[in-house]
């Protein structure tokens, strides 16, 4: 350690500056935006520290308030997770994670290989305790009044049993309380259908389950809910495998992106239509924000000791800085701390709850 | 029998009038929307008799072009399929596809119940040789130059192993061939990423088989595909689970109608944009026209001898007419019995392909 943030009183972010598609420039102008904003943010930032001192020299609003950690080799999206966990000591994002694990910081983000990502931060950072597979929580534009729901599973395992889904309910639960202050969040879990015959054996398995622990984890548990719920107003948390999750999140983004785009043909059609969208443009501009993936840009690691955001690898400037200001939200509501004791006073009850014997070593 | 559609020559659809959520009304609104635009067509109308007539009665068009069933039960949305199998007799689904198997009918449509219309389909037209699980397979809008792609299965059954997942894409090919005029396909597997060694196990498995097939089936393997390819133009066919495929549907429908319900919003919100809106009509109606739902209304059953397309149960007029037409396409095209021969034709050659023994009764 060379040095340490050096404002007192600020909240430190631990930023991986190499692994997002446009290059360490790009995370250097998302952080520069966020220290703009917000003067009681400092940085941690991890690559090859030549480049980012010239990045960062760049911007007066940074200056005193990064420290640099030299890496000289970065994590591709190529890499396969297990070749990083064996070889990536040098790695940006591994330096990322250890100042978290160290405690110099109070979150680490990171645009790189989320595979990767998740792979190190287990290894690192370790699991919590009563935690069986951590998962990845988004948010998603929805009709509820807060304009987003919370969604996980969304990739860190392609598997969940029925007990693994419990956790999801318990970690999600906590997530919306912390994240987006709602006292009694409504958890639904994601089915093909809403009736409780429906669905694979373990998802019936995880309603009972869900359903026993509702009242005393302080959730609403509104039963099945299904891939229009995502969007919807019927539940604020939105339970599923991983597999399942990632499938919805990008089918979702994939239909968003395709109705932006023939949105753009159809105002570029006719003078007319031309004339139209040049009126229509502080309405589109509030639409586009409203639903903009940027601003909701970063998925949670749920389950470890130590905040992880994982900001998308197409990141933009807007991107990077949302993913910087969701650690830094988590990280001054102590929200690590607080779905840790969640997760402790549960685990026991979660254990003695389960409708399946204990796997050996658990 | 009472009586045979009059028209020789034309296609005979046959029609479960009821089951739909707007009633019987809107689907002969719907017949008579298709009748009025092609001549080819007749019907067998399914359901109460004295209602139906009445209706009927009053488009001129129909005169002379419908059947009736008389039938004096209904399928509801919350009967199980179990249970319908068991006692639907009376129903006017069952014997909307009585029709079919009588062979009075060249296809069936109905906006009931899926789960008990695919359990009757099985019970009563039976699975082709050599299929194990029916699918059901829809249109999506996409980026491909033909404007959608094919999905399946969106949900006839929550499980598929990987010689399931090799028989939809040999019907999924098979319907984008017949239904598209797309002489060569392009089959992409829905998984987690488009790298090799991600997803479940049985994925792999099928990559290796559908893999082997494509030459001899005459269709391109473009491998694993993700979310974000369903509306994209990587693949023509995505081929999934029907658990994944009905929550990646419903989460792409639901995205799109909260766009459409936001964009309605930033419309309204001032004078000029209310001003923009209307000159921007005729833009947007394109738009809405491109992606609106009901133009590709209709999900497929595949693998069954005989064409049932499940129509929305919220269809409107515009959306049974959709339906209609689908089903009319596919009679006009022979596609029933082309799938038949592709299917029993592949079917010893999967056999021995298969990585894992048969099961007994195979």
């Amino acid at each position: 350690m060379t040095e340490q943030p050096s404002q007192a009183g600020r909240i430190t972010i631990s930023v991986d500056a190499m692994g997002g598609d446009s290059g360490p420039a790009t995370v250097v102008a998302g952080i520069a935006t966020s220290a703009n904003k917000n003067p009681e943010i400092a940085f941690i930032l991890h690559g090859p520290e030549q480049t980012l001192r010239k990045l960062v020299a760049k911007r007066r609003v940074l200056q005193g308030r990064v420290v640099f950690r030299d890496c000289p080799d970065v994590v591709t999206m190529e890499d396969k997770p297990s070749q990083v966990v064996r070889n990536g000591k040098n790695t940006s994002m591994w330096s990322a994670l250890e100042s978290v694990r160290k405690g110099e910081a109070h979150g680490a983000v990171s645009c790189g290989n989320t595979g990767a990502l998740m792979a190190l931060s287990m290894m690192r950072l370790r699991k919590l305790p009563g935690v069986n597979r951590p998962a990845i929580a988004i948010l998603w534009p929805s009709r509820n009044p807060q304009g987003f729901n919370v969604m996980l599973d969304v990739g860190a395992d392609v598997r969940a049993d029925a007990k693994d889904l419990l956790q999801y309910a318990l970690m999600g639960a906590s997530y919306a309380r912390n994240g987006m202050a709602l006292e009694r969040p409504r958890i639904g879990l994601l089915n093909v259908g809403t009736e409780e015959h429906k669905g694979r054996a373990e998802l019936k398995e995880a309603h009972a389950m869900i359903s026993d622990f509702a009242e005393r984890a302080n959730f609403d548990f509104v039963g099945f809910v299904e891939g229009s719920d995502i969007p919807g107003d019927k539940a604020d948390v939105i339970v599923t495998d991983g597999f399942t999750g990632n499938v919805a999140i990008k089918t979702g983004e994939g239909t968003a992106s395709l109705i932006g785009d023939l949105l753009r043909q159809a105002f570029k059609y006719s003078p007319l239509s031309r004339l139209a969208s040049i009126l229509a443009i502080t309405s589109l501009q509030r639409l586009k924000k409203r639903i903009d993936p940027r601003r909701v840009n970063g998925g949670v690691f749920l389950g470890l000791n130590g905040t992880v955001v994982k900001s998308h690898g197409g990141a933009d400037a807007t991107g990077v800085s949302a993913a910087v200001k969701l650690a830094f939200t988590l990280a001054q509501s102590g929200f690590a701390e607080k779905l840790a004791a969640r997760v402790a006073s549960t685990a026991e009850l979660a254990q003695d709850a389960a409708h399946t014997p204990p796997k050996a070593g658990e």
